[in-house]
């Protein structure tokens, strides 16, 4: 993982600001011989796209994707495929109003990544949050709806489960209720709560937070690794790595703090099909750092945006008290589209592990793993 | 990150099993001219030591450190020091009693490793749980031991602030206490209470969950990187990566879902020094994954061990169902040891985004950024 | 160093195919508030661009730079300088004549990566050498161009030494001559006899091979480092990753194996400024895998490209045996133009060697090393 | 590629000093169940070991390795085999005699590292030759005896074919012979020609240079990588950071850049077991940076040592001009001894893209690529 790249064998390099020419990412180290085409990647993208309810920012952009390369016509099949080279993708950014962000430019937002950057770099593309804004999670989407390619049988959904102090009721989840509200809520009443709640904060200029839980199913047992390639350290840290995270949890998670180990035990028999099953998922999928074979579960929270119309104490690039007051175009919630980012960082993650796994591994032992004794 | 090693410029490579020969640790990329002896590191692994109390596992490990390369005797300052080279440390294994294990070799334990490992392998070292032993986190504290002195004025530590489901009273915080009872707990009074608690845990043959939080003072403004290189999703991946941790938050973690950005926002001020300074740290230190100079807050939650007396359904490896009853030495709270842990790999992160910053940058930009307006 | 990036902290990921939409770099971990135009840029990429003289492929493609990201207006300085992000470069491809190569499309072409290619992803794009084409190795030059902007003082020059048999007299050598021709060649008269020569070797549609030495200058003493990260197995290895290049030398190279220890010991004496000089350069400037501060000198030979008049026995992808002909543009002695693509790549190794030495040693051990004896 | 880590997925790390404790290394992603036994790798060991005959260093060194960790009993098999956890190796230094180098601790010796080492980290182990001493390869030697095993069907062998001036009769090629001389030469008249011929140099106190060539057998087509990991361009890093060596070769090497396109051609035709096969070897076995299946073949230059007797101009690290004089035990013509050494780097190489290979691609494509033309 180094700075702007992420993952060892299945590779995504992002790049681009909010407000500049363009953003993209190179994919690299992908299967050859992968059915894919723009419109692939286009119907993630358009999930995370802005501007699609009054509760998302209203900046306007298509998010069209273009393939530079690593994907050709497959003599035999007659498809668009991976050719196994990297796979570079281009959005073009459009609608850049940069005079937005000249009111603030040399103030910084508390809460908010220009201080640190000017203090790292010495300057940074202020307009629009440059590279700090979440507009860079494009990149990332787009990578993931590759990477959703690679590990077969692999799917990987997300939700919003808490907004504010709201938490859903567990009890109502309903998968197909996420595409029905502009929440990606699974609870359909609590859907339904949040649509006034998110208004009354959205017309006050506030933001609030929320918490986005990812569930992958079809994660093949034995991904991950010991000591420091954990399934779960690295998704721990992909997800971490998310604009305005600030907490991850896998399984149970800071929940698991107050179990007892009896509690906690994911209790094993042999199921139907002779191979092992449990009988929970306390642990969320992962032991040890490698699947279980069960679903990958991991939550993760976001802090409100610092965007906010309210006037709050800061310091200028120039070295001068003020304070500073938010006009741009912003989400009210980011959790909200933090949804498919999430999903993407987890996509892309496993596939990393399926290729490295098998790198290491081969194929997974068969099971029983020792001959049954005599 | 690889498999067993840890970091991109300050590297530490890990090695070795809970009952085989010897464990230890390469650490790569350590400057040089650093004073190092044995000494230094081993006052760090003594506190990460079992045997210490009735409060974790009775096996007697001394843990005593050889240093086998990487420092040399400086001639003009008559110290041994760092040379730039790799330093190799070796921890032999004296106390393994590899019988307290034979009964559970083939029943795998609910919640431990081994069920992984063998899908993941084909076999394992069993014995004490091998290489998913807590045991390889000594390598960790002695690696974090070293990483401490690659950052001037750095300056880690670490407390249990909740056990099972009880929280400290954070009003009693007093960093002073933690060395004085056995729980690294900074609340005197919670650590009396945790006394009788833990007892009562360990003598039902139960076990439970612990959350650990580490504050890293010193850090510099600056360190970290925009976007997978974040500070925080390292530390993310890093505390994630300790064994049976099951969550991480930075700063206010999991409650900043429920924060309205007024609340939130860490304001600013000129300080007297004519630095800016923040008048709060619900970010924990942290922007947009770069070091605002402020102490970075992590917090952790380790799951209960899954070494417990009660029987629990179990598969063994040769595809049969059966009950697991583990009777071994083992600590009742695993939380408590993964103090120093965390606390290491704490140190280990920012030391490795200290060559790193300094890499790219050279030294962070100068206050003001830019020349004060005419 | 992945399967399509080069370097650790200044890390180049290119992509782009020879007849595809665009190619291109990002250029990751570039220091910040460096000054970067696009015509800075430019102005390398066009000493490697196609269709200068007719020694060159007649493919006429501009290679004209956009930069995407990454580059930001200084505001006190009001230049234009690097972030510190993420530098996107894009050269769209203008000239593809894919028809020229439909005939040739089933054929391998003997010595040339088409059939590796196939083997190992199942397909490729053909046209014009797709990911193999040298057409790639632009983006280096790009990559290149910013590496020298980050090491002060730096100044890396090549030259073509050898042309088929043919050396050059390395008493005639003049680095000003080398702009002077179209084969970069430092020996005003060995180019008068190469015009010559090659014109022979172009109009019987045939090719020829080439040696080309890399010389930089201001190589600060101490940069490179035992043991996997020597200067000259990471030149070796960058230079040996130019398409067509099958041989590598450092300093005497070959020719040192027939030495004796006396005639290879470069002596020293101090200077006259007080540090230490060396009386010879077999070395090439590294010593150990790090920088003497001599001019580090690198040389490497590159195969006659397989794109030849004459029919050669080959098969095809469906199995079947052939003849095949190549009969498109091409360079017959595609040695020329790999001069700026070897500086870049010394300039590269060199820039990421000068950072990844600043973070773990920051600055060089001052001189003398240690006090003077009593 | 790190400081002292060695490979991707096969990832060495080595540590140790020439004259300090011991040194040693971590084999890390190591495939699991490979039957490994401390035999197998001492076998390779003292292929290399020194004080065999009069023509290398008399420093009686054991080598005598010790495996740590990673390997384990299967219990189906009762064989001992890798675990897929980091394999730790240790060798302990025994017959340090450091006084034989307190003559010349502070005088830098002409062409060796000793001065680099001072300049970058302002100190080092001077004893011996300290982590620059050629005694670092029996750490490469032990991890490639396992890298060997990770490759099913590879065989990689090496031969010395020029000793100073001298090349060896390829007609006389003899692999049998190679562990007949002292020399690890394949041409039985050129070993007794060397025996005198070595004499000679080694009582002047001289010092000799040499080529070594490799040959790996076995390697299965489509190994390597476009366009930073070309098979090729990571051999020639390899071989280039073997202690000594100034130039490394892949195939035909310098000699290509003599030739036309027309002779450099390796012809196909399908073979008797419908495959294709080649009808001649220039390029050694690599196009485009991938194996073709046919023999991969390498050379490498190795300077002569440092180490002679007579006196050269040097200055000291305190700043003052001197003649040094180096007395100690040395091998006269190093190459010999790095004949096991470049064989293990291959080695290696070979297994990190055997298992990098299979993680992006699985297996390779099957022949004929495309359905034959109806």
């Amino acid at each position: 993982m180094s700075f702007n790249t992420f993952g060892h064998l299945f590779r995504v390099t992002t790049f681009g600001e909010s407000h500049g020419v363009a953003l993209g990412c190179v994919v690299d180290g992908c299967p050859p011989r992968i059915p894919l085409t723009a419109q692939d990647i286009q119907a993630e993208l358009d999930r995370r796209r802005p501007g699609q309810s009054r509760f998302t920012t209203q900046r306007q952009e298509p998010d069209a994707v273009k393939i530079l390369s690593g994907v050709f016509r497959d003599e035999d099949s007659g498809q668009d495929v991976t050719t196994g080279t990297p796979i570079a993708l281009l959005i073009e950014n459009v609608d850049q109003r940069s005079k937005d962000y000249s009111a603030i430019r040399d103030k910084y937002r508390p809460g908010h990544a220009g201080y640190t950057y000017d203090v790292k770099y010495g300057l940074h593309d202020y307009r629009g949050g440059g590279r700090a804004s979440a507009r860079e999670t494009a990149a990332r989407v787009a990578a993931g709806a590759i990477a959703r390619k690679v590990v077969p049988g692999l799917v990987v959904r997300g939700a919003l489960v808490q907004m504010g102090p709201h938490r859903i009721d567990r009890a109502n989840w309903d998968w197909d209720e996420v595409a029905r509200n502009p929440f990606f809520c699974p609870d359909a009443k609590a859907a339904k709560f949040f649509e006034d709640y998110l208004d009354g904060v959205r017309k006050a200029g506030s933001s609030i937070g929320a918490v986005i839980e990812i569930v992958a199913e079809g994660v093949p047992a034995g991904l991950g690794a010991p000591v420091y390639a954990k399934l779960d350290a690295e998704l721990a840290g992909a997800l971490m790595g998310i604009n305005a995270v600030k907490g991850v949890e896998i399984g149970d998670g800071f929940a698991a703090a107050s179990l007892s180990g009896e509690d906690n035990a994911d209790e094993m028999r042999v199921g139907n099909d002779g191979r092992p099953r449990f009988l929970s998922n306390h642990a969320g999928g992962i032991l040890g750092g490698i699947a279980t074979g069960q679903p990958v579960v991991a939550r993760f929270a976001v802090k409100p945006t610092s965007s906010i119309l309210a006037p709050r104490k800061t310091v200028t690039r120039h070295g001068e008290e003020a304070d500073v007051v938010t006009t741009g175009r912003h989400d009210p919630c980011v959790g909200i589209r933090a949804v498919p980012v999430g999903e993407a960082m987890v996509a892309c993650v496993i596939a990393d592990h399926y290729l490295r796994h098998r790198g290491q591994v081969g194929d997974s032992a068969a099971w029983p793993f020792s001959k049954p004794k005599a």
